[in-house]
């Protein structure tokens, strides 16, 4: 056993970018500990497909620790990180001991973010956890039940409404299925209401939807979704949310069922640090991603912010992370070896993807940009690659092949109930 | 329409009996209202697989409403019964008004049951639902990850120790299951704790495991069991169960995961129609499965007390509900066509089948008696032919295969947690 053999590496967080420097870190000569508060690490970009009932939940989540079984340096520990003692160099636990490090990782991710109104979140919930997707499935799968029962046309048209805040990614991915779902899926299972007279609006305080992209790919997927049926509202801010619709400046748009795809913040890290973070929280790391004045603790992922090397700050997306993970391996082997530091971290952008149900997506290579059924198909081919483990490509090849074949989709179970949520969840 | 057209058929439960008593009626000149409080049928001889990781919950549950579209009669409502009017012909609902009808199918199932002693319930939970099924694998994945933590060797040695309460087909299945998920799939993914030496333990007051087999099958699984590495106490009743541990008699048992597979109780139908019942709650139901004096009443499943035609009581299996299902079916059609009422029940036994761990297995189909692998394969092929829609058969099949070709299992997960649950659960 060498000096280095004793170099204890913490990872917080087993997202996108932690599991990536821990399997970049497994062949050095480091102790690596990685600590989550789950279970499972979880492929967050299909997250849309478990709360719109295409995917079981156990096809995008895999244990953490089966995932770092073949890493002999790494243990891995289920608990909560409640905060970082700089001076003695230790990470702290709920309700276990504190863990020592010689550097620390911290790649703890993203919440959904209210800004301001945290009052909104029972009547707008967001989908960032497991346990958020199930809980918006039940929500959507429950109000169409709601409907069945209903004999008021008012009251079973705002069961029937379902409303997305935030026209990102997540937001249209979630309209074009949840308008999918209506129209088609669910089609023929009711017998008291037509399931295709269920309305889905999609609000955007901009003035376009996926703005991360050019504005012809734009307009286009504004198009793919109202052919989907999904009504896209622009340049109106949503200025309160209830139990029974939202106030869209002084319109009031009745609904039983809202979603937040607004906006996230940084989990609570540059508090444990007394780091500087910008609006949504984020560290704002140096360019080789150490928290200021630290050079032995890194910050990773949608927990930092930092430029890129165009100026603009590298986006919260999973290749992001991923690219931030190895560089902080390379980073720490080569500061062990004695080599020179590596260039500040530089992102490269491989392309930006976002699907409009299940025939219409955008891709943007940069050199390329496609649209349509052929970008669909590399938007599916590209996730299914980069999910984790034969079996679940497979499965969830499947799983996309039936809804696509039959328009069935398999995983449409209303569980775990809120104690709290009354008649509305039965 | 006729006036046949306007005989209503509420049937409460879509289980196996209450799905096969719409199916066959479908095609009668009635309308049928199916309501159950769950939005899914479940396929509950392989809830325990979804208790121990081997399969995810979408793969053994399907929407009701789903498997009943095709059926232009019948409607599916997601509600909670809480009684029935008898004098005016109605089933009373929770937070909706009364539903009337002309013929009632009381099919509303079991649930575990402790018999006089329900403060066990927290710290022996049993598994008939999703619900139980997804809490008792969070249970067991934590308490893997608690022995992880634990450093004093005495209270690690209480988080690797299972104990199973029953020791009939669920009990012998939870047992193999665990033993295997232990000895086997969870090998090499901890750092700190061997999980080998895990302990299992089957516990049964009776004599001898499986009573409802012959005794050279009980006591080939008995062995079987043993291989796995499970530890089989009989002829020993439990006195009490804690949060640390059981009385068995005088002794305590240290373990911190109670599963509870020995005994259920009927759904509060009795109480409904203030009916006579069994020890177990089950109403004791006339020769024609009616309840006693209201031909209209029908009282099926493990619900219903009927003796066969041995005089032996009909089992609480899902072939004897299906059965029953069929027959009150047929019933009813003989009624609306005026015909001659059918003789009484006969109930048919199949066969019986139980299994032990993924290689061996026990069949007793009455002409020939089975044991080991090729029993397993009968059991595993009997089981994924059961299983509705082809799209499951299929995704448990490669499930299965994945299993028994790998050692891993996809579906360790653990979600939902008990808000009161405290650390144990993370």
């Amino acid at each position: 056993m060498t000096a280095a053999d004793d170099h204890h590496v913490v990872i917080v967080g087993a997202g996108f970018g932690g599991l990536e420097a821990a399997r970049n870190l497994a062949g050095a000569p480091v102790r690596i500990t990685m600590i989550d508060q789950r279970n499972h690490h979880l492929f967050q970009p299909l997250l849309y497909q478990v709360a719109t009932a295409s995917l079981p939940t156990s096809e995008i989540a895999w244990p953490i620790r089966f995932l770092l079984r073949g890493y002999k340096n790494v243990t891995t520990l289920l608990g909560a990180v409640t905060g970082v003692d700089r001076a003695n160099k230790q990470v702290l636990l709920e309700g276990e001991g504190p863990i020592g490090f010689d550097t620390l990782i911290l790649a703890t991710g993203a919440r959904h973010a209210y800004f301001g109104h945290d009052e909104w979140e029972p009547y707008a919930p967001g989908v960032k956890t497991l346990e958020d997707a199930t809980r918006i499935r039940r929500r959507i799968l429950s109000a169409f039940e709601q409907a069945e029962w209903e004999t008021n046309p008012a009251r079973r048209a705002e069961w029937l409404t379902f409303v997305i805040i935030g026209a990102g990614p997540t937001g249209v991915e979630l309209a074009g299925t949840i308008a999918e779902l209506a129209h088609d899926t669910l089609r023929g299972d009711f017998r008291n209401v037509d399931t295709r007279s269920a309305r889905v609006i999609l609000v955007e305080a901009g003035p376009r939807i996926l703005a991360g992209f050019t504005e012809d790919l734009s307009s286009y997927a504004e198009r793919a979704l109202e052919r989907l049926g999904v009504e896209v509202r622009l340049g109106q801010p949503v200025s309160d949310c209830r139990a029974d619709g939202i106030m869209l400046g002084e319109e009031f748009l009745p609904a039983r069922t809202t979603l937040w795809a607004a906006g996230v913040a940084a989990s609570p890290a540059a508090e444990w640090l007394e780091a500087p973070s910008d609006r949504a929280g984020r560290v704002r790391v140096e360019p080789d991603l150490t928290a200021p004045g630290r050079p032995d603790i890194f910050v990773i992922g949608d927990t930092a912010f930092v430029a890129g090397t165009d100026g603009k700050p590298v986006p919260g997306v999973a290749p992001a992370a991923k690219q931030q993970g190895l560089y902080v391996a390379g980073l720490i082997k080569a500061r062990l070896q004695g080599k020179p530091a590596p260039p500040p971290f530089a992102y490269r952008n491989a392309g930006n993807l976002a699907t409009i149900g299940k025939r219409a997506a955008i891709v943007d290579f940069g050199w390329i940009k496609l649209r349509g059924r052929l970008a669909w198909w590399i938007w599916g081919i590209a996730h299914i690659f980069f999910l984790i483990g034969l079996r679940n490509r497979l499965a969830v090849a499947l799983n996309w092949l039936w809804i696509y074949v039959s328009g069935h989709r398999s995983a449409r179970l209303i569980t775990q109930r809120d104690p709290g949520s009354g008649s509305a969840s039965r």
